[in-house]
């Protein structure tokens, strides 16, 4: 593309480095901008640093938040004897609009992924299993999408929990395979965590 | 959606004002964000703010521009008896592409529009009678979209125009009817404009 502006030319360039986001797209997001006030610009400019300089992640679950311990954490009303392992925040959103579970997050920040090179040690494995108090916790949920790196990493975290004596069960697989967990509708992931079943079980099926 | 956080919820409210772009693609985007680096996010967000304070539109034809007057206005091989006019600098950028112009532009900034309450006084219309020196510019070409607002904004200038005893034409409707130019690929576009038309022509058609 010949831009008539340097300005312009950058301000797109920035984002289609936004997954999904083409040049054209780009363009027309950016030339949207423009024709709004400069408050707006800078409204919309000043959400994105302020989030990213911001932003908490909950020490306990590792989700994002404006507090060190984030409000599900924080609440005496959830079951903290119940974990349910999720990958980001979009899951956390999901499984709480489905209004289906009372326990406790753990968000672990991706999943294993050989292929893309993220192993244990870059996900928050070791602040689960530093969590997990075999007198309090009485059950970990996984709740992973599932696909093949789902699978992996349920295998893996499974080992790593084993000795705890603990109820390890997943999300039933209402869910076909290779569906990614933040697409699926409200009802399947509701029902998929009521009648989630223990892992070993998934496994033998 | 139940956001954990307020500087997420705003973030995500911010990016869902951009047309097509709707809550979970902003989510997406913005978690995106939130994952590269402070600097990186920095640079998006100067990228906007920056493009807005300081983008300037040419004194001459109206385009996005860093100088007071563009490029194209400036050079001294463009032909400034040609005069193309356009709604948007997208479509400057898409005729310069096809390389088959040679002459320089002028940018309406918008279509007619009685349904979004766009009349002639909302584009750059006076600009461009100002512009139009009878001994000088020998051609002004319309190179609008083929639809409603198009053929309306060219019926408009089409009479604004007729006095000064110039060349008018459009370039030709190899473009279906309702297409917009931007969407135009370059040969078909190229082509239109070497075998424009006399408006009064294409009219008759
Ligand atoms: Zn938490
Ligand atoms: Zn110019």
């Amino acid at each position: 593309m010949n831009f008539s502006s340097k300005l312009l030319e950058n301000a797109v360039a920035e984002f289609s480095k936004l997954p999904g986001v083409g040049q054209k797209t780009a363009l027309r997001l950016v030339l949207h901008l423009l024709n709004q006030d400069k408050d707006e610009v800078e409204r919309f400019s000043t959400a994105m640093t302020k989030l990213r300089n911001e932003i908490l992640f909950c020490k306990v679950c590792n989700n994002i938040s404006d507090q060190p311990i984030c409000e599900i954490c924080a609440s005496h009303k959830r079951d903290r004897g119940t974990i349910c392992i999720v990958e980001d925040t979009r899951d956390v959103m999901a499984i709480e609009n489905t209004n289906q579970f009372n326990g406790v997050y753990h968000v672990l920040g991706g999943l294993i992924s050989p292929m893309d090179g993220i192993g244990p040690s870059d996900l928050e494995i070791d602040s689960l299993l530093a969590r997990i108090n075999p007198g309090e916790v009485k059950e970990v949920i996984f709740a992973l999408s599932a696909t093949m790196e789902g699978d992996t990493t349920i295998f893996y975290l499974n080992k790593r929990l084993k000795d705890f004596k603990i109820n390890i069960s997943t999300i039933a697989r209402g869910i076909a395979f290779g569906g990614e967990l933040e697409y699926v509708d409200e009802i399947t992931l509701g029902r998929s965590i009521a009648t989630r079943v223990p892992y070993e079980n998934s496994l033998s099926r």
